[in-house]
């Protein structure tokens, strides 16, 4: 028995790809917005900084005043006050004098550079400046920062810390994102029962709803976990049906297409339509993809390995898309293989690594480990993709590894 | 006026790792735990399986029994009947026999090996394998995964996705768990407005606070903003006294020593103790540590990506390490360097960069801006640390970035 519409790992990505987006957008506040996708290109409205600040304490001259000035042979300026943080000064420099200026405080007109105090000695109503100074030194000028205008953040960026810096300083205390996906995850099969419950023989704990959970919390996403469903298409059903209003569902479990698999069965029932049916990748062949309702519905594989490498290579970036996401590069790391990984001509393998550096010296050691071994996983820092045209990697090469989020 | 106390970061960072850890552990559900550091050993109380299981849907065998066998020269064996997943077998498999068993089911006595399903035909009460298999193929042993009695993670550890796995698998729904530091924020500087406020001429709106609260966000720590301090005395010990109660203390601006920053007097006021006043670092020199209530305070500075540097560099190790953190390894990348980076000796300099990947190739590039400018680190993936005994990279040099987090 055959897999009926195996697809490769190129195909897959592309029916997956092909999937519309549809996107909702909600304002919320700056303190909530970690992680969440911008809707919105953000136009600077005014200069940031909004007035030429001082980068250092010291004094405000014009650079010519002190050109030439050494510790030996010092130029002297009269001291023409003070300006202060946080005030707005009006003091416009006459040749020949200085101001002093904390760090932050405005800077007074046409003055054209700022030297640090340690260069600076005060004499009574002068001040000796020891060293010469560039034009615009310690300066940050009006708009150097973000220039009234500019796009600040484009529009589809997964909000980082330093780009709330950059929201704060236009004072955006609301923003626009696009909303949650709503995600629902329903675990399947006749053995899995929830942790909490003692195993009798036969029967393992349920692996895949908190690894898939967790996982997908980096998204961001709002996933909620719908049940364990029996291995029987009224109880798969059932519980499909309890996860219709959620955006995308995902079912891990019970898609190895043995005799009493039921997850495309009951899809088929329910009016959906399988768009493949295992993929040539290993480990997680088991695999179906669909749209029901409108929406894609994944079968994930049981072991619980497969599931997360199906998760972090199809599902992840699927869901990262839905919701807006023009997202970033993903993390890896380039070293050196300790041991060879052995591969399938024809099948795109992934093998779990650890990236261990030392100075500058990267070492990408293999995790060998069947894909129902869990325990393996927690060690990973990775993981290489090993190319369907390849068999495999060879100790010594120079590779790639991509690092899990 | 010289930073009285300055340290190079290797002092610094000797004197942060000096602040002695004292953790609290607390239970939480498993639900809660992603990213909270175990505060105790898991050892295995059973077997992950507790029993031998399939890894695919086939034949149970004795790998004997099919020895030699291919598709033009199949071995007959004697169809036993079924195992279900999620039930107990007790069969034992006699010579010359088979039972189908469905991925996940538990093995039969005496079966060695499982034949795939694609590899087999049912002939009425037989059934036909054409295939040879070796002793153990397709089985997951019990204790393969876990073994009774192993340690499964260690104490110490951050715990991710997968660890979440090997805790569900084991059944562990409440876990020790060392309890969350309370870091307390609080800004200072008298041209520092909330982000809701129009600045006047002078001021500036807070970026520290919304950068810095969510790059602690990162180390699952609990984290508060207490005010914006006035640059006086009376107002910076008010917010102080007001942070007492927090296990780490973090006060942006007015750290710079110029003659209006009261940060260092007023912890010295209160009875604290300053450690270092300045880091032979750019940017970030004008920091401060110091001890006060036995509890660690951060001086840091106010241009925002110094204090995002001094925020990577040594706080959130420390944080971490406070919190029972023996945290994993660093995210790195080697890379090609794209321009030179010049660097002053005697300085550690950190400069912000994008890495990029083009399938094996990583070409990493600075981005230069002054340490007052936000908007660039929007685009940085991570940074470079210049080392003090170095004046800079040159453009074509493989050099390590980190990336931020």
């Amino acid at each position: 028995m055959e897999f009926l519409k195996a697809v490769t790992a190129q195909q897959a990505l592309e029916i997956v790809n092909a999937i519309p987006v549809s996107l909702h957008t909600e304002v919320i506040s700056l303190d909530e917005s970690l992680g969440r996708i911008l809707a919105e290109d953000i136009v600077a409205h005014e200069n940031i900084p909004p007035f030429s600040r001082s980068l250092v304490d010291g004094f405000a001259i014009k650079v010519k005043d002190a050109q030439g000035a050494k510790e030996t042979n010092p130029a002297l300026l009269y001291n023409k006050g003070e300006i202060r943080v946080g005030e707005e000064t009006k003091a416009v420099l006459e040749d020949g004098s200085c101001i002093y200026i904390s760090t932050g405080a405005m800077m007074p007109g046409d003055a054209d550079g700022v030297v640090m105090q340690e260069y600076t000695r005060r004499m009574g109503d002068a001040v000796e400046i020891t060293k010469t100074i560039h034009k615009g030194e310690n300066i940050c000028f009006t708009g150097e920062d973000i220039k009234l205008g500019s796009t600040a953040l484009n529009k589809g960026k997964r909000l980082n810390p330093f780009d709330l810096g950059v929201l704060s300083a236009l004072g955006m205390a609301d923003i626009w994102v696009y909303k949650k996906l709503k995600v629902a995850i329903i675990s399947s099969g006749d053995e899995i029962i929830p942790i909490e419950q003692q195993p009798t023989p036969g029967q393992i704990r349920d692996i895949n709803r908190y690894t898939a959970l967790n996982m997908l919390k980096q998204t961001f996403s709002d996933v909620s976990f719908i049940g364990i469903a029996r291995d029987n298409p009224e109880d798969i059903k059932e519980h499909l049906v309890a996860a219709r209003e959620y955006d995308v569902i995902l079912v891990s479990g019970g898609s190895s297409k043995g005799e009493r698999d039921y997850i495309t069965t009951s899809i088929e029932q329910l009016g959906g339509k399988i768009l493949f049916h295992g993929i040539n990748i290993k480990p997680g062949k088991p695999t179906i993809f669909a749209t029901m309702w409108e929406k894609p519905v994944f079968g994930l594989p049981g072991h619980p390995v497969s599931c997360i490498m199906v998760l972090t290579r199809f599902v992840l970036p699927l869901i990262r898309r839905l919701q807006g996401d023009e997202g970033g590069e993903q993390k890896r790391a380039t070293g050196t293989l300790t041991m060879n990984i052995p591969s399938t001509y024809g099948i795109e393998e992934y093998a779990r690594v650890t990236i261990a550096y030392k100075k500058e010296d990267c070492k990408i050691t293999p995790l060998f480990a069947k894909s129902s071994v869990i325990s393996s996983l927690s060690q990973a820092s990775g993981y290489i993709i090993v190319p369907e045209g390849r068999e495999g990697f060879e100790q010594g090469e120079e590779v790639v590894a991509y690092y899990f989020d």
